[in-house]
Parts: C-alpha cells; structure tokens; sequence
C-alpha cells in the first residue's frame, strides 16, 4: 500500500473558490479519518503483539508465506485423504483442505466446514490451557473457499453430521495454516452453484426459501468458482469416465486411437459451417469432424480406428444443445459381411458405458440427477437393443398423430415423441434408428440394397435425443464421386481436399463404417440435465468465447 | 461405356478444304479401328463365355460386387485372423488380405503374397482336376493392394518362407474373391515407404540395390498408401501406445481426463505465434496450449488433470522438428510441499512408459529402429532419474568447452551435445534438467528461493532433445500480475483472456505444477528417427495443410 499524504489539501490553490475551499475542508476531513483510522489500527496491533507475546497456540495457527517461493516446506509431514478418515480414529492427522465455511460459536468455541475433493468434514477448535482463544478467533474467521493445511485428532462425532458428507468423525483441530487466502467477497457462492438452474429463459430468481437460483450466464462467467460445486464435480467425474469407458471398452477391441488433424487446407466437408482461419499467407479451416481422415486411416489398412478429439462448427445456432466446440468420440472400422457388424459394436459400447456408470459412477450419477429430479435411464431389460427402421419409427409417429412423409427428417419435437413412445413400447431409453432416408444424408454414404431411396446409415439415440449418427460408407473412388456429383448441394469430387479423399478409395478400400458420438451429449442426457453447456468445462457458443 | 459411334465422319462438311478431309479420312481410320477392335472384344468375349462354360471354378473367384450395395453377405462365413493360422493347420480357413505381389509361375501355377494387418503369408494356386487354369491366372495377375477375401487350406511349409513373417504355413487357395481391386498403377510403392527416407536434405535417390529412397514430400502427398508400410504400422501402433500408458498410469494416481478449449477469445499466452480465425463477427484465437485451463481447472479444486489433445503453433519453422498443429500431452496437479514431488510424477510417468514400450512394443521398436539403424534407448540403470540442476548443466559443457553465461539458454546443438555428456555420465539417454533461469521461463513460473534469477522449473529430454517443459506456477494472484508486468515482453494482467486466468488465483488456490508433453517427439526420440512428420498421420508445417 502507498504511503497516506495530505498532499492533496496542502497543494489547494491560494485564492480558493467556495467549491475549492469546501473540497479542501472535506480533503482535510478524510484525512484526519484517516490518520484516526491509522492510530487506531496501530494502537490494536501493538495490543494485538502484546498479546500474541501471552499467545500460547502463536506457532500453530496463521498465514504461511507462499509455499515455493521460500526454502521451507509447509507442514513437512505427510498429508491423509479425507475418504480413509476411519482409518485415523483417535490419531492426529495433516490434509489440506479448504473452507465451505468457518463460524465462532463464542469467544472460545468456533466450527468449521472444511472440504475435501467431494469430502466435507466438520471441525471444532475449542480454546484450553493448551489453545489460546486467538486462535479460536483466527480460526472462526478465516474467510470461505481459502486453502489451508489443518492438523487435528480424528474423533468419532457424538451424534451424525448432517450438514457434512462425513457423518461420523470430526477434526478437533490442533494446527490451522492458511495456505492460500480467499478474497472476499466472492462473485459467486459455491453453495449457489450447487442449486439448479432458473427454469429455461428466466433469469436469476429467488426459491421459495429465499436462495436465489443463479442463471447459467452467471455461472458461466463465473466459472473456475461455479466448476468447485459438487454437482460440477460430479458432472465432469462422470465425462472423464465415458472417455475412460469407451477407450476401454475398445482398446479390448483392437482399436487404435489416433490423432486427425484439425486444421484442413480446404472447407472439404461442405463450406457453410465452417471457421476459417489465417494460415500464413493463405485460409485454412478448422475440421468440422474427422470424418475424412478417419476413412483414409481405413484406406491406409488400419482396420479399427477411434479418435477423442475437439469438433468445430461454426453454426449460429443458440440451444440448449449445441455448442461450436465439443468433444467427438469417433470410431471408424472395417466390416466383413454386413455393416450391421459395425451396429452391434456401437450398441455394446454404449450398453458397456451405461451399465458401468450404473456401476462406478453411481453417487455421481444420483447426486447431479437429485438435483434436478432426472427419471433414472432405462436400459433394455431383454440386453437387445431396440433396432428401428426408419420406416417403422415413421409409422409409430403417424400412428401417434405425428404428419409426415416417407422419406422426411424428423424434427426434434418428432424426435424426442419417438423417443416416449419407444420407451413405452421397448421399455428403453436407448436405441436405434436403422436405414435413414438417403437423401437426408453426407454423399459418403452407403445406398441402401433394399430400396434405392433409403441408406446403410444409422443414428443412436438416448431419451429421445440423437447422440451417435453413423453408416456404412462408400468404399468405391467411382461410386463415391458419382454420389459426390448428384447430392444436394453437389460436391466436386475434384475439389481441394476432397479429392485426395477420393483417390485414397483406388487401391483396395475394404468395406467400412462407423459413427461419431458427442461426448457432452451422452454426458447431457446420461444426467437428465437441461443445458449442454453445464457439460462443457469453458463452453463456446456463438455468443461466448470466454473465460 | 458410351456406345462407339461414326458420327464424327459423317458429320464432315460438303465441300471439305484440304486440312478437314485429311482430318475425316483420320477420324475414319480411327472408327475402323475401333470397330475392329470391338470385333476382337467381342471374339474374346464369346471365347471366354465359352471357355467359362468349362471353367470348372468358375464360381470360387472373380470380382464380388461392392459389399453392402446388394443384399448379400459376401462369403457368408467367419473369418480368421491370420495371427491364429497354426492353430487351423490343415483346416480350411476364410480370410480378408490384400495383394502384397502376385505372380504367375506357369499356366498351371502362381504365387501370391498376401498380407493382413502386420501379417503376411505365402499362398499357392496350382490347377488340378478341381481346379481351372483359368483361375490360377486371375490369381496370378490380380493387382498388388487390391483387398480379398480367400478361402483355402492351412499347410505347414515345405521349408521355412522367408519372404513372409508367418514362415511356417502356407495357404492353399480353394476360393479367391476381390472384395475391392486396386487401380494400377499405385503412385508410390508400399515397398518403397518400408525403406529408409534418402539423408535431409537429399531428394529421392537410388540405393546400391537400384531401389529407390523416396523422398518425404513423395511420401506425405501419398500418405494414405505410405502409411500402409508395416514401418509406419508400428510408428502409430507406439503412438497409441504412449496415450495409452500415459491415461493407465495417471488415471491410476487420480488424475482426470479434460478437454479445455482450443477456440479462444484472445491471443492470451502472448500474440506472435497464434493462429487467428473468424468467429462469427469477430476474432477468436486457436490454443497454443492448455496452460492457462488446466490451471483454472486446478483453481477450480480438481486436484490433478491431464488432457491429451491438438496443440497449435503459428511458427514458421521449417525443422524436422516443428509442427504447426501438434499432440500434447498435458497434466497439471497440486502438490503438498514442494514442487518436486510434480518432477517425481513425471518421471516415474516416463519411466513407466518407456519399460512398457520395451516390453508391449518390443517387436514393433525393433523394427522401426532396425531400418534406421538407432541405438536402443538407454534407461538409468540405477533406477534414478539423472536431476541435474541448469546451473550443473551449465558447467558440464563448460567443461567440454561449449563458451556460455551462467542464465543463458541453451541452443539446440548445446542441448544435443549435453546428451552426449550426460548419457557418458549418467549412463541415460532420459533426464531432467532442474531450475531454469527465471529470465527465460513464461511468466507464470515461480521464482525460485535459492536464487532469484532461478526458478522452480524444469525440462525433460530424451537423446538430448526437449519432450516436456514443465514448472512449478504462480498460485498467488497479486505476483502473478506483478510478474506479468515486469516480463520481457511485458503481459498485462488486466487484458482481454488473462484477467480471468489472473482472477481464478484469488479464491485460494493450491501450490500446483505441471509439465506439458509432445507426444510426436516422444515417439521420434524413442524410435531415434529423422523427422518428426514421420510421427504425424498427416503432418502439418508452414508449407503443409493437405492431405
């Protein structure tokens, strides 16, 4: 802090106005504060130091300098992880942990809720002969959300903690260091964070016990504090846990997991959705999905490939459920003799990662869908798969009321009414969507053998909501140029990019196909919950780029 | 086809000049010959209608129409794994392959080589009285890299194959169908891509052998053929396998998979070398690392993360060592005392990676290595990583007469020649170099308490090159931005990007370090090749955005 002056009175004009003179006697009031306020605060410190003289707990509570910019180590003794905290019954322990909050009861008794990963514990220091009640006092007012290294005897709780996660210990805190102190006050509440969301298109409102429900813009803006909730722990446990379940599931399988690039030196997949940006002294754009390379993996003999990687698209499309940036799980593989062979492994993977979340992910799972008063996701009780072709999918909407053609998309009100009434007729959430309309569909793909009008193409689906879309592809150069020409809109299968796709189909493609899965999706609708975005650590939309 | 016609000819004008009737009588002559041509086509035809009324095989080869475009299944049986073969000896067996070579040996005999994924087996067609001549001749002439599915029977080789890797059996060709024919001729010869890249610098040249060393620039515009070499095989399969052993050994200690953004609002991590691309109605920025999120991240009180994704560099470096767009490895943690237990963390993680690749990728090392003729990759043998302090380094090449200040960095010559000094040494061709000079270190790197012109950083090498550059961060808001300031250049800490990075640090965050990996020059350096496009499926430099 600069040193206080009156430079600001004294340097007052000698012939002042009245306002002048009135600024100079107002300059010389706050002054005289202030010089009051200093005298003030060093009368208490000095009080505080003859104090802290008589302070018998002075080596076992403060703020400790920054750990690594000096040539000590803060506790030097090993640090327990609060979920083996029975195993320490009646010892004294060392964890860090940080504030959920801290309260003085009296002047010789204060509590504190003190986090852990998911962890909450409750804590109690008591002032004694043996603890000084400034200590009681520095510990009841540290501020929320700092990190501290706490040393305490692990005792079991008279009665069950509620307000903690651990219910049956608490810490009767020895030492309280201040590793890294929260400033207040924070922007965001982390206790709000954990609250649902206002209802879609309202903002921020108070709930009946007069919390306010925080909106997503908030949230959003407020991120790395939002992110520390629980529920957005939990969330994103459960994203690193898809990720970790499908590598699993298909590294078993053979597959190899591959980079593509992402940046193209042409809009080779259809211009319009496309970024572009300023590569040296020419354009290139960013990959709309590893769709072409992952073919031309296939092409180069790499028969099952997957990829876990950024998707750009460029749409100015403002929903709940898009985003200019996700994760796509992609995989792509040779078949032998029908492309249902691809089929099965998409429905096994997705039947393998929802009954492993049901598995390892359960607190996760009913934490974040408590909140939000999500129905539980209904596996087929059978182990099959509901395998729908389109045209049956059409005749059930019609047979619901639903107008449309044979050969029509379905809009995602018709998508999500599908969606009720297969979980009515199959009892399941998750199912498929089996030989789409060609027309509806990239030119790559596969016509169908059955009606020249359909395709070898696929969508999975989970509550109704598309979360896979695949095919078989073409694995012909003349075939594939042929369906490049004749799409709507064509594409030259001559063009930058789109040719060396082409080409690579000359020398012994085997037949082939796959899908490409958003992971915040499957995420998004495992959890029942209302915004893609919660899904996304940093999420991009046309709208937001930051933080 | 079109149909032939003679309309050019009689389409000639009335009264023709000299040049048009020479150029009717030429188009005449042209129709005749064609004409005639088609008369032999057609003999030929009804010649080998014929002959294939008598072709007593005429059903077990030939060309299958494209699989999946008509409903049938294409051999409509299960096929093997080449992998398996001895356990089918003497059995008849179904397999897909593709064409190596093929080769006549006479009217009644031929030879293919066939290979399936790293695979390759020898098979034989003799014509029998149950077998047609005419199909020893498809067999013997059909196209290399064309893709087949073959039945015939397992025999155990009269004497050992040494043209094949599976050496001890044979196939004996019962049925041949191409699933897919290879245009001729191939641009590039998957042979040529298994031999060595001609010396940097070179253009493609002969060897003594009058085979050809075809230059990278040939390679890369063939790539997805060139990928097809059993080399390059192995070059991805270690590549998968580095990301593999990365995930199984952190996921094992707790650490979490992410994905932060790639697009970004602003040029954050300091401008020069960023790509920049329109979003929208305005800028945005591609990540040039995810530094600055997997620290919000460790701000938002997820204890340790890693991410594996792209990692972009508007360098124009035109090296065998740069990458505009590259893989990088990343992971972030907290730590309880001091920042070396991150340095710990990455060691062992290398270390684990490397006698992993040695034991799972021992065939796939050797033969990547054997063509290049690289030195196995030497590991302390005593277990300890060589942690050599910047200012040990220093004097190490002092030592050996290299002339440098005590905070200067170190060039790449001066790196590579401190290899050298180190695997003498140390015996290791894999260690860490401790407490850089501050000067030379991004903004966010702590000081270090021994000497303030030091910081608590670090550098991995293998051979004598970077792999991971990694520190101890700034965990404290006010030095961050402070430090900002007074860097060289100077960063603001209230600009667009780092404000909210700067701001994550206010709300008590823990003492945290990390490292940041190339996962390209983990597998150049492991396997001691030349160029690390080599490493990249379809690499991407200032002069390279296709394929």
């Amino acid at each position: 802090m600069a040193e206080e002056s009156n430079a600001p009175a004294a340097a007052a004009p000698a012939e002042p106005s009245k306002n002048a003179l009135k600024k100079a006697q107002k300059e010389k009031e706050k002054a005289e504060k202030k010089a009051a306020a200093k005298a003030r605060e060093l009368a208490e410190r000095q009080k505080k130091e003859a104090a802290d003289s008589e302070d018998i707990s002075k080596d076992n509570y403060g703020e400790l300098p920054l750990t690594g910019s000096k040539d000590f180590k803060p506790t030097n003794t090993d640090r327990v992880d609060l979920s083996t905290i029975a195993e320490h019954e009646g010892k004294e322990v060392t964890f860090r942990c940080w504030v959920e909050n801290a309260r003085s009861q009296s002047a010789k008794l204060a509590f504190l809720n003190l986090r852990q990963g998911s962890n909450t514990v409750q804590a109690v220091v008591a002032a004694s002969d043996k603890l000084s009640k400034q200590m009681v006092k520095f510990c009841g007012t540290v501020s929320t959300e700092s990190t501290l290294a706490v040393t305490g005897l692990v005792k079991k709780a008279p009665e069950p903690i509620k307000s903690a996660t651990i219910q049956d210990f608490e810490i009767h805190i020895l030492k309280l260091f201040v590793e890294a102190k929260a400033e207040v006050p924070l922007p965001l509440q982390v206790d709000d964070a954990e609250r649902p969301l206002p209802t879609e298109g309202e903002e921020e409102k108070a709930e009946a016990d007069g919390r306010p429900l925080v909106s997503l813009n908030t949230r959003l803006n407020n991120r790395t504090l939002d992110l520390r909730a629980k529920i957005n722990h939990a969330i994103f446990d459960i994203k690193d846990g898809v990720c970790q379940l499908f590598l699993e599931f298909l590294w078993k399988r053979k597959f190899k997991l591959f980079q593509t690039p992402k940046i193209l030196g042409a809009a080779s997949e259809g211009g319009a959705n496309v970024f572009e940006l300023k590569y040296f002294d020419r354009s290139a754009y960013l990959a709309q999905s590893p769709q072409f390379y992952k073919q031309m993996l296939i092409t180069s003999r790499f028969p099952r490939v997957m990829e876990i990687g950024p998707v750009f698209r460029a749409e100015n499309s403002n929903t709940a459920r898009h985003l200019t940036e996700f994760t796509g799980l992609d995989l792509e593989m040779e078949f032998q003799e029908h492309y249902h062979e691809v089929m099965s492994v998409l429905e096994d993977l997705m039947l393998f990662i929802f009954n492993e979340l049901n598995k390892r992910f359960k607190e996760e799972t009913e934490l974040v869908r408590s909140v939000y008063h999500v129905e539980s996701f209904k596996l087929p009780k059978s182990g099959e798969v509901p395998r729908i072709p389109f045209q049956e999918g059409i005749k059930m909407l019609r047979e619901a009321g639903e107008e449309l053609g044979d050969y029509d998309d379905l809009t995602t009100p018709q998508e999500k009414h599908l969606g009720r009434l297969v979980l009515e007729k199959y009892g399941s959430d998750f199912y498929v969507l089996d030989q789409f309309p060609l027309a509806i569909r990239p030119a790559y793909t596969m016509p169908s053998p059955l009606d020249p009008k359909l395709s070898n193409s696929y969508d999975l689906f989970m509550r109704g909501q598309e979360i896979c879309s695949g095919a078989q592809r073409i694995h012909d150069a003349e075939l594939l140029a042929k369906m490049m020409r004749e799409h709507d809109p064509p594409i030259d299968p001559n063009g930058a990019g789109t040719k060396e796709y082409v080409d690579s189909f000359r020398y012994g493609a085997p037949p082939h196909g796959g899908g490409g899965f958003g992971l915040e999706r499957i995420v998004q609708f495992w959890l029942g919950l209302p915004n893609i975005r919660m899904c996304s650590l940093f999420p991009r939309d046309p709208q937001r780029v930051t933080p």
